[in-house]
């Protein structure tokens, strides 16, 4: 079935009513055959987490029209676990895409975000993947600007194909009264987040703190980056793989003999 | 202060009352001053997860004597940044060690692993850092056999110091009658867990889902992986780094033109 239309598996990890994933839903019913199997709550900053202590939901959904959707109790990597082994057991999916995530996936946020993860996890499973992320956390964030980037991107990698084990990470700037300049394959930028805990009491006088900091970026003077890409406008594209490996230090421990 | 002893931070995912963290406190004792800030609750699966909804809770613990002990709400990787950040905002760890996690975290389950999540933490904020893991995940495993290797890699990263950005995943096999052969320095095997899902309904009548699976090894033929090293009875070193780039595939990338 040469002209079947590709199979194209959804998912995010902001929860299957978010404003992102229905802007993702619509763009990839023009590319393909769409079913979604997306978190039922939101799950930001659950990194690459599975749920493996506790039973797992999964129910239809009908909340996009004829587009198969169920929405899932677990994480973004159970969904896509979920989708391939469950869901869509008879035919695996030709592509996955994850978000459009409200706040940005770039540089470090990559280990933190649940839509990565979810895009990794695909790639493990031998699928093509991209996650997509707009550096606007807020619910109502205009994503309305990422469109053309979002087809030119995914239409690319349906007809291409990525290296097996590699997913690609995805970012856009905000939408401002600038138009996108344009895309920028990226590596990873050199950063942290420099956390600052706000300590409280709660009414009964126990301590409790929150989490919050300030990002840290150590390649400032790098144009090669998803950071510099972001900061000139550019959607920024960077191809990323499972193997954590760092094969720099292999041959230096090897001298170590332990 | 030349002379001063090395602050070791002792994390772990199975929770500040598991076995395996206990041993690794008894041995860090030999090697420095010891402060352990843990998950109080299982946190396995919990990949590179991070608590930015939630409060999270820390309380003083005189579990390990006279050793200053924090049990902390959060996951494995909330530990670190709370311990880098607040409890020891004075003086920052020389090391951070994370286990001895109650089963494997070699190869592809480096991803999903909480354990390695906070090792890999502590190298983001710089700190020289190893998680251990024994390919026995029940809670009365036993670790005799894995003290003189953790002290002689402990001892050797404490001297020489790793790459920046990188942490040793380190693997032992399950105790056998037979001891441990030696250390390998070994690169990740490339592998996946092929997921099963246990569809059950509950008293209700509602469907829920198991997650299980069997592993499985595409490096069969490689004697350079981890899980071969485990297979003939060595314990495996893996250097660990954080830039996910796929390096291989930038050049492939920027000539589609997008």
């Amino acid at each position: 079935m040469a002209d079947q239309k590709p199979l194209i598996l959804v998912t995010n990890d902001d929860g299957i009513t978010s404003v992102g994933i229905r802007t993702l839903v619509e763009l990839m019913k023009q590319l393909g055959s769409v079913v979604v199997v997306a978190p039922n709550s939101p799950q930001s900053g659950m990194g690459h987490a599975i749920t493996i202590s506790n039973p797992i939901r999964l129910y239809p959904s009908d909340i996009f029209g004829d587009v198969p959707a169920y929405e899932c109790s677990g994480t973004p990597a159970d969904c896509v676990k979920l989708a391939k082994h469950h869901v869509l057991k008879d035919r695996s999916p030709d592509l996955v895409v994850s978000g459009i995530n409200h706040g940005s996936n770039s540089s470090i946020s990559i280990l933190y975000s649940g839509t990565m993860s979810a895009a990794i996890e695909a790639a493990i499973e031998g699928i093509p993947a991209i996650g997509f992320s707009l550096n606007d956390f807020t619910s109502q964030a205009d994503f309305s600007h990422t469109r053309d980037h979002i087809l030119t991107i995914t239409r690319s990698v349906l007809e291409r194909g990525l290296q097996r084990g590699t997913a690609l990470n995805v970012n856009f700037p905000a939408r401002t009264a600038e138009p996108l300049k344009g895309i920028r394959i990226c590596r990873q930028a050199n950063a942290k987040w420099q956390e600052e805990f706000d300590e409280r009491r709660d009414p009964h006088g126990r301590r409790y703190f929150w989490m919050a900091g300030d990002f840290v970026n150590f390649d400032t003077h790098a144009e090669d980056t998803d950071e510099y890409a972001l900061s000139q406008n550019y959607t920024s594209v960077v191809p990323c793989q499972y193997d954590l490996t760092s094969y720099g230090m292999l041959d230096e421990l090897k001298n170590w003999k332990l």
